[in-house]
């Protein structure tokens, strides 16, 4: 069990409970206010007796070092919120010491710690090194995983910003507009992403506005997007969630155990490179808003036919079980499933990770809600790009949904060690 | 347990689980597809013998039925999606149907239920009765909770909009302008409201956009405001939650189990009226939005100052532990606490059950996010007015926030049983 503490906890990501010591935040606070309490700085008036933190348990912390990223084949968490940044600062040497203050504080927040390595600024004089939502919550299974955009390495008319211009991938190409394409820039691209999984949206929260606090004067979020209901699974036998217009969603999907699928779909070769890129990704978002309403008029068969498969049971048209192979041509040829499928694009495969949103209403008195779509795969070329083309063209869908933002990122490989940093490899 | 299930289920507030046969979903649908399965209507494709709904469960759901509407004294869930809505028609006898209607759905919805009453209009040809996002879910104790706006008795010009203008209430007066408030319109009022509280946010905005779907052609979503994280407690035992500010909020609330108070300061009594209303109560929504960058930048101190209380342990000034009685000459004068107390506003007390919200970002960078305040009470004149009045001049915390959105309701009181519905004190 790993919870939400204050800033002098030790990190500790073998999954057992951080001592009651540890637990308590805000000590300097406490002695600062004279208010009782013995002990140190670190274990004065914040705890007591009583200060049990009993909040169930659900699962370990997920960890925050590994060849890859984790929040990409690691299991879907139940909320999201995912921001792009602008790069404010001009000063390379300033964007790397905010690199490695970021994954200090990611390494933290991930194992269910409050932001801050010690009690020296959590004085009553200076601002909290943990803003404080967090604080008794568990870690609530958060990842954080960082992307960084094409405008990070040259701007819009070419000039290299930070000296990495040159390690530009190849495949982080500018995405091409697709037919009926809506994008709105200020929902739209980005120097750099943080998408924060965890299954308290509180804890998810709180994490990228602590990243944005550190960031302050150096970066800028330029959107941010919460998703309440994720629309994937990559645990194949845990039950199959429901997306906004009814269905299951993310039935087949690259499931976390499945290595060689990763391998070959998700993370970037070292041969493929480049070379700080390999163990990798890359990743596409669209926000992709529903027509509800029109949706909801719609008849049962209709909605079934736009994804050749049953409501029910997510069965594919023709066959009885979710789980069973699709049978394509019992399929309308427009239908979703159908021209989605491997089989239809060239073998392209993509691990799709995204969330439902409802962002209240627009001015029309029409919910705003749809899908966040996040695809991972280790080249768009060869993923979200033909199969969006091919559903852009023809998808049945289409009536009733549109893509009004979009962004693609490339996603560095997973921080080694206690040592290491987001970005190292680029940087250095 | 009670679990989200298909048109078929019957309604039982027993807690425990439908039938299997029960738990299908769309069986006219399987048919019309001719895809196998045996069985009648409401036991076709939808299941199979795998289709066990492992969902595990963590509390009944919560009775739709009684004396007071719930979601106001029950325990406050995790998630909120709240919806002011206006009514487009301007026929009395329509209005009575749709609030039947809605009855009838909500009754469902909050037991677990997929709305609509038997397979009859889920066949293939016409939209389904519900649209399907919940299914699978358990009731995650949604409770709805119905409102209405004083736009609803009189309209702007003082017209009697559905023949119940001789019925408004007293107390569900226009509320006064405060010092400070920065209201958007299309943020603020509503003929009706829905609050729909539950611990799964799908479950939540599932319940409210079945109700805009009923409704349409009569009402319209005027707005809506999703919450991620309760900043309040009627359970006193169980842990304060933190706010956007990361202090503990709802630490002195008056408490579900608490008779006496709710008596006195939430609920409408027979003595007071109007007849039509004893049993039910008034409620304020005020979106507050919070300059979490200023705030973050601001010392543990003054932060603590501002509210009176410790960070922490969440104890009052002076004092120790989180429920320790407050001493107000411990805080300073333009203390939160200490201004909103009951002894600073002559007794008057509120039941306070609000939600943080991040709408992701303004177009300045910063985190649209804050407090959707709502608060129950049995005459807003001698509850939030008198407190807000003293607040919205002196309270430190004014520096950090800002009121943007505004409404209040008459929330009628509970639906007896599956004969009564929502409005029938008001309309009969
Ligand atoms: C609002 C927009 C969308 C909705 C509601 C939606 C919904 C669905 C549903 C219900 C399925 C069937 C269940 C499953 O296998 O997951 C599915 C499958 C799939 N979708 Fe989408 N989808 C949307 C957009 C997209 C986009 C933009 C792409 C990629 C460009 C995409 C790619 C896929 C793929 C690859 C499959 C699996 C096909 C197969 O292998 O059978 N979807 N989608
Ligand atoms: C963003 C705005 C606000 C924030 C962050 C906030 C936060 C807090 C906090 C942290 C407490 C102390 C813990 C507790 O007893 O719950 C508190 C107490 C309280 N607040 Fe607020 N509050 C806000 C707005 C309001 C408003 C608008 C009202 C009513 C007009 C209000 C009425 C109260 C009351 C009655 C108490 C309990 C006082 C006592 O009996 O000790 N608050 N608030």
């Amino acid at each position: 069990m790993a919870t939400h503490t204050g800033p002098d906890a030790p990190i500790d990501e073998s999954g057992t409970a951080p001592s009651r010591r540890a637990l308590i935040g805000w000590g300097g606070a406490g002695l600062a206010l004279g208010a009782a309490a013995a002990g140190g700085a670190a274990a004065a008036l914040g705890g007591g007796a009583d200060d049990t933190r009993t909040v169930a348990d659900s699962g370990a912390a997920v960890p925050f070092h590994g060849a890859h990223q984790s929040g990409i084949a690691t299991a879907v968490q139940d909320r999201l919120h995912f921001a792009a940044f602008d790069v404010t600062t001009g000063d390379r040497a300033e964007l790397i010491a905010l690199l490695k203050e970021w994954t200090k504080a990611a390494a933290r927040m991930t194992q269910g710690h409050a932001v801050g390595g010690g009690a020296v600024s959590d004085l009553a004089e200076a601002p909290p090194d943990d803003t404080g939502e967090a604080l008794g919550l568990k870690s609530s299974r958060l990842t954080l995983t960082i992307g960084f955009g094409p405008t990070l390495f040259t701007d819009r008319k070419g000039k290299d910003r930070f000296g990495v211009a040159g390690r530009r991938p190849e495949a982080l190409i500018d995405l091409p507009a697709f037919p009926g394409d809506n994008l709105d820039p200020a929902r739209s691209d980005g120097d750099l992403c943080v998408q924060a999984c965890a299954d308290d949206p509180q804890v998810a929260v709180h994490a990228i506005r602590n990243l944005a606090r550190i960031g302050m004067g150096k970066v800028a979020i330029r959107w941010s997007q919460l998703g309440f209901g994720k629309t994937s699974s990559t645990t194949p036998d845990a039950q199959t969630p429901r997306n906004m217009m009814g269905f299951k969603d993310g039935t087949r999907n690259i499931a976390g155990t499945d290595t060689a699928a990763l391998d070959k779909h998700v993370w970037v070769s070292e041969r493929a490179g480049p070379a700080w890129l390999a163990g990798g990704s890359y990743l596409v978002a669209r926000r992709i808003r529903m027509h509800i309403e029109t949706w909801d008029r719609t008849s049962l068969k209709e909605q079934e036919d736009v994804f050749g498969r049953d409501k029910g049971e997510g069965a594919p048209q023709g066959r009885q079980r979710e789980h069973d192979e699709p049978n394509l041509r019992a399929m309308l040829p427009d239908a979703h499933v159908r021209l989605a499928h491997p089989d239809s694009n060239g073998g392209a495969r993509i691990l799709r990770r995204g969330y439902s949103f409802t962002d209240g209403t627009d001015g029309l008195g029409r919910l705003d809600a749809g899908l966040f779509f996040l695809a991972y795969q280790h080249d768009v070329r060869d993923g979200f790009v033909p199969v969006q083309r091919r559903l852009a063209r023809t998808d049945a869908l289409n009536e009733y949904i549109q893509h009004v933002g979009s962004a693609l990122f490339a996603i560095p490989p997973g921080v080694r060690d206690a040592d290491d940093w987001w970005g190292r490899t680029l940087f250095s």
